[in-house]
């Protein structure tokens, strides 16, 4: 299992299954790739898919989930509480072993390429952003779905692919190549959200914290306790273990002490791993002295 | 892939490399087995290899190779600095993922089974042994190959599988269950063997230290310091986080100073996980949160 690259393809149907499973069913039983999750929010109206595979196989089953997606789902009649711009809304690849950014950025851009004859603009974003104000997926969709048939022909605004005008029954998409996404909640002895905001703002990159880490400060109701909840958007460069201890350390400011942390959803093995190794002092490790490194290597 | 056993075979031949692949020929290009490495060194005379598949399968190859091993070497002409008692000398098997300890032993006795009926003693070790003094690998292989001509008539050494005499040819091989063993070193700042004995002591089982631990004194001429050289019999139980915090608060009381630590050889991912989730207190965290553990789980 040499190439292997991550793709987490956003749909905007999240309340009728029937549709799901269609869009879905492109990602199963395919050789050379693994659907590792899939879950639909009603409220959101959306539903997320977590796949990966070897690039050539993830970027042709991806299409044509797209297409299905352009088919099924109406953004004329679609409602929901998240944010979205398009049937099919986000197309992230993320590298996951040998393969470089370079190459997701690649694909991001033939997939993009194949979505616009579909007639859908899309818009490249993160490190496939072709503009500094596209990198930040909250500004490429600012607007969303009903603001883009007017967004689109903004100035600077013209899609990446595809038509220059908005697609009412599909809308747009928003097509990127990114590193993994760390969540990492850090949990504080104190109900007070002031300190955890203050917490949270000198770890931000803006803040002069750590530069791949974006935090915000949090309650949580049921323990009153709050959180400095992070992303990190560079695991292999702004470390679980930096993020970790800089929180600790601002904390003591306040007197206030570190009483657990969280992490959310699927993460690498190296981005705890590196942490162990850190704290244990281990000198000269290589990853691939993991065993389940190694069965994957094979 | 789902159930999941590691083998490590010890053959008792380093030399003579075409004899060795043919042994290693019955691990390559099987579905549903990984040939992770193997190994061979003249001066033990004696070649290790390591494989992890599918139990059913890993059962069926290791047989078949035992066989050739067999047939190729020859004990009553064997030399080697290493301890050993038969062509195939050591088969250990270890649970990987979804296999139980108890189906490693069935294995080890359907194994032992196999071999005792090509007509040589088989004795099971470790969580596999029918009797306290055959849990050690040591005590069992005590005499060699030599003195078991002798030992395999005394009361209380009769093999587990085979005939009650030894063969010459063949010698006799030890069968056994055990978990994966982590080979864990901690430096320490001062060149005083005496300390690092003294803390290895207080690390054992015997000394008073931990349940699965087992600590020797060394020292790394090279940089002039000590080191304090650990085998973890059961990271599970004994974690290596727990290890580490011990060594550094028994260094203590000599004024020494942790200065760095070793992992040798291929270690379980959990092993390393568990001390992230020590130090970064994280809460409720699974494994299955690892995106390798989950592509390995599908």
């Amino acid at each position: 299992m040499a190439k292997l690259v991550e793709c987490v393809p956003n749909y905007s149907e999240g309340r009728d299954l029937e549709k799901v499973e269609k869009i879905v069913a492109h990602f199963k039983n395919v050789e050379g790739l693994t659907l590792l999750d899939y879950s639909s929010d009603p409220d959101h109206n959306r539903s997320v898919v977590t796949l990966i595979g070897e690039p050539e196989i993830v970027k042709e089953k991806v299409i044509a989930s797209i297409k299905t997606a352009a088919e099924l789902i109406d953004m004329t009649v679609h409602q929901g509480a998240h944010p979205r711009m398009g049937a099919t809304d986000v197309v992230p690849f993320t590298p996951v072993s040998d393969v470089t950014m370079a190459e997701c950025i690649e694909l991001a851009n033939e997939v993009g390429e194949a979505v616009g004859q579909m007639g859908i603009p899309v818009y490249l974003y993160e490190e496939a952003a072709t503009k500094a104000d596209r990198v930040n997926l909250a500004d490429v969709r600012k607007g969303q779905y009903e603001g883009f048939f007017d967004k689109i022909k903004e100035e600077g605004w013209e899609p990446d692919y595809g038509p220059k005008e908005m697609n009412p029954k599909s809308g747009a998409t928003a097509i990127g190549a990114r590193v993994t996404l760390v969540a990492f909640n850090i949990n504080l002895d104190t109900p007070d959200l002031e300190i955890a905001k203050a917490i949270a703002k000198k770890m931000r990159a803006k803040g002069g914290g750590l530069a791949y880490v974006k935090a915000i400060g949090l309650k949580v109701e049921k323990r009153n306790i709050t959180q400095v909840s992070m992303n990190l958007v560079n695991y292999q460069k702004s470390r679980v273990y930096q993020a970790f201890e800089m929180v600790k350390m601002e904390a003591k400011r306040y007197g206030v002490n570190v009483v657990g942390s969280e992490v959310i959803g699927t993460v690498p093995m190296e981005s705890l791993i590196s942490a162990a190794e850190y704290y244990l002092q281990i000198e000269d490790f290589d990853i691939t002295q993991i065993l389940e490194k190694r069965l994957l290597d094979k």
